[in-house]
């Protein structure tokens, strides 16, 4: 039973809260966008923070250098960081991910302070800046986690491996390799992965996040005269592009959410009576939902079936068209060359080769229907694969556990709509189960202005990350 | 007959072949860029040159300042310039229109020549600048051929009201007003009117136009959620607008051609035979139209349809949509507020009131028919009448027989699919037979680079611009 050490270790973090807060400010203070060219030196500055914080706790660190940004040749891209926390054979070893880039932020955007310095409103305990939660927060809460035993003197209970990287926010160029190659090397003795950069699904509750949709983007071009046209001049004699366009487009969707290709449905693995018994524990509703589309234009009246539409089932969506007039006002043309572009999200079992090939044939049916003297292309832009983790596994287990004891409830278990590429990567270099465990909220604003972290979420963050570890170490092995 | 007195005419023409060239080379020299604010003062300047041209051959001028520029107060807008060459009152009086503002152009667009020096290609007689073709040659055409008469001592057939104006290219801002206002004074004698600012159909036979469509022009907007979303987080959870969009759009017209909505076939004017009989001796062929189009993407294979096509049937343009995604790449967005448009072409006799009505009750029917919970706007954005004259009236007759006598064959009687607004304003506030009477040909890239008008053109336009005058003076009153 961890539950001494682990007050023990609970009273340390208290303890250091300030330092802690402290720690979090130095690194807000370095702006490592990613994205800005003029800022590269600041990710390396962040970079040397994370190896320097490391090397005091006792820490292995190894930077793996990638070389130059393939759109920017001459950018170097930051190095993946690689620490070794413990060495002991006879403990369980963790691999856990964090990212060190930020998103770009300027006060001008419409921030209330300086994104570049973190500022703790004392009332609400809400501390803002770019990078507070998303993902700097997290990231110095495993370090905090080391610290904070090592002052309390309370063993660490496992052998932990990182991974922080510094082109999340761009990318992640150059990420997948090195996982991939550190899988056998430096990642060899990981029995579980555990990445903290995604959040709660309310403001309350903690999460554990066992599912991911992926992402099919496609394209459909239908082009005809050589340039755009005027409309008075042309309109009646030539078949236009856009006719073509809106036609097809049309034939992809309906308005309740059902995807009308052919086949796409047969492809989603029917939902589980273990799966639908997570669901009713959720805290969610209607309200919530409303609140975050500003509308109540939703497809679905019920909670779970939202969570569901938006976790558990594929959709379709339209994201615009390019090529045709889009600017406000009034202009009369008949664009020559059109490119509609919507997505599959797609979630278990839907092999990507099928969803495409249903795609394809689909459109090219539809195509065949129009009868049109037109050119036509369809493709796949790019697509990401779902993921789906067993969330009774022990590492889901342990990290369940350690909610208990440190919010005093059971976490919700959500999937999210979305996707975070890196997780897959992870589970399919490794072959261990992936656990994602955030620590802020809902409403944090990770890539908005005003992103910020509340204190709760950051200081008992830290302590559900060491209170994993340890749960994590007494998970029987299997 | 005034056949003695033209050939006379005509011989002066040749005569000053160069110094007309040199008119249109001082009049290319002006910058009078009506669209940028920084050259204002060059359209000044460029009124300022035709007063000045017009004064020196006994004209009696005024100039109508219209005041500041609605859109950009700080500027004053050039003067609509009103001229009266002569008070014969036992002669015709005809109402002339051009203008002498031009469109931007700079050299860096790729003209291989300055476009503000009048470059005449000796070989091919091209003469290449901007305005040469639109609209300086005819304006200077008529200027051309009162000093021909002068000099070759030929009696003017007719009185000539001229109305020359400097906004055309920017929307002909003040103009409507004054030409209200001066239907029943300075043109109060107007018997008919002529407009030299369209082309030839094609490059060899000249035409005289006599319908134009006319543009209605529509927006349907769907909205639902407060701000864009993320795909990811939540497709399949919302009715998208953009669904709703693409539904509506391909309700509106199909690729052949044909306006889907209820009732607008009804309101076309069937084809007499009398217009009929006008097509078959119309020069265009099937290659012309797949030269302009870039493509053989045509709706007819035959060229009498194709000319209908533009000419004489309503058109359903769809546009672009405003609000969705629209640059090259992959944006995971689903749009909040899309906004779609389209125009129809319309033509005699509808009723600009009954294409909005079943335009707006097609679209509610649709909106009904999605049974969405998104909000819907449709609205009229702009619209412009068709307008068509009779080309058996004696205005029509008298360029036909000037166009023989210069060129040697009948004219193409034309209409355009496009709108030439000032047509219908001047037909409504005079009361007269309006004609269209071409100067330049189908080639001259009046908006593109490297805008050029042909010599012959420009000379034997003179010539049929004086001859059209004569034609005039000799048709019998009616
Ligand atoms: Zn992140
Ligand atoms: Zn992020
Ligand atoms: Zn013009
Ligand atoms: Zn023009």
């Amino acid at each position: 039973m961890p539950s001494e050490k682990l007050d023990t270790y609970f009273k340390q973090v208290d303890v250091m809260t300030d330092s802690f807060i402290n720690r979090l400010a130095s690194a807000v203070a370095i702006p490592s966008v990613s994205a800005d060219p003029a800022l590269r030196p600041k990710v390396f500055a962040m970079g040397d923070f994370l190896v320097k914080e490391l090397k005091a706790l006792g820490a292995h660190v190894e930077a793996r250098e990638l070389g130059k940004q393939p759109d920017h040749p001459e950018l170097d891209l930051p190095p993946v960081i690689l620490a070794r926390y413990g060495e002991d054979k006879s403990k369980r070893t963790i691999l856990v991910y964090g990212h060190y880039d930020v998103q770009p932020a300027l006060k001008e955007d419409g921030w209330n302070t300086e994104p570049f310095e973190l500022s703790v409103d004392e009332e609400t305990g809400k501390m803002f800046g770019r990078g507070s939660t998303d993902d700097k927060g997290p990231v110095l809460g495993w370090i905090n986690a080391i610290e904070a035993h090592q002052k309390a003197g309370v063993d660490f209970p496992v052998n932990l491996l990182m991974c922080f990287e510094g082109m999340e926010e761009y990318g992640s160029e150059g990420l997948d390799d090195v996982i991939r190659e550190e899988a056998s090397k430096f990642f060899k003795d990981a029995e579980a992965v555990c990445i903290s950069d995604n959040y709660w699904l309310g403001t309350e509750k903690p999460c554990l996040t066992y599912g991911l949709r992926g992402c099919s983007y496609y394209s459909i071009t239908v082009s005809g005269p050589a340039a755009d046209l005027h409309s008075g001049v042309f309109g009646g004699t030539v078949t236009e592009p856009m006719t073509d366009l809106v036609k097809l487009l049309g034939t992809l969707v309906d308005n309740k959410g059902n995807i009308l290709i052919d086949g796409i449905k047969d492809l989603v693995a029917p939902v589980t009576e273990e799966e639908l018994a997570l669901y009713p524990n959720i805290s969610f509703s209607m309200d919530d939902i409303y609140t975050s589309l500003g509308s109540k234009t939703v497809i679905h009246d019920d909670p779970i079936k939202v969570l569901q539409a938006r976790w558990r089932f594929p959709s379709l969506s339209i994201h615009g068209v390019e090529g045709a007039f889009y600017n406000p006002g009034a202009k009369t043309v008949i664009p020559a060359k059109v490119t509609g572009k919507f997505s599959i999200r797609t979630v278990p079992n839907m092999e990507l080769e099928d969803v495409d090939r249903l795609v394809f044939a689909h459109i090219d049916r539809e195509i065949a229907k129009l009868n049109s003297n037109n050119t036509f292309k369809r493709e796949l832009m790019h697509a990401g694969k779902w993921w789906v983790a067993s969330p009774k596994h022990w590492n889901f287990e342990a990290a369940s556990k350690a909610v208990q004891k440190v919010f005093g409830c059971v976490p919700d278990f959500t999937r999210e709509g979305g996707s975070i590429p890196v997780t897959l990567t992870f589970e399919q270099a490794t072959g261990k189960n992936v656990l994602l465990l955030p620590m802020g909220s809902s409403t944090d604003g990770a890539h908005s202005i005003n992103e910020k972290l509340d204190k709760r979420n950051y200081i008992e963050g830290t302590k559900l990350l060491g209170a994993y570890l340890h749960y994590v170490a007494e998970e029987k092995q299997v």
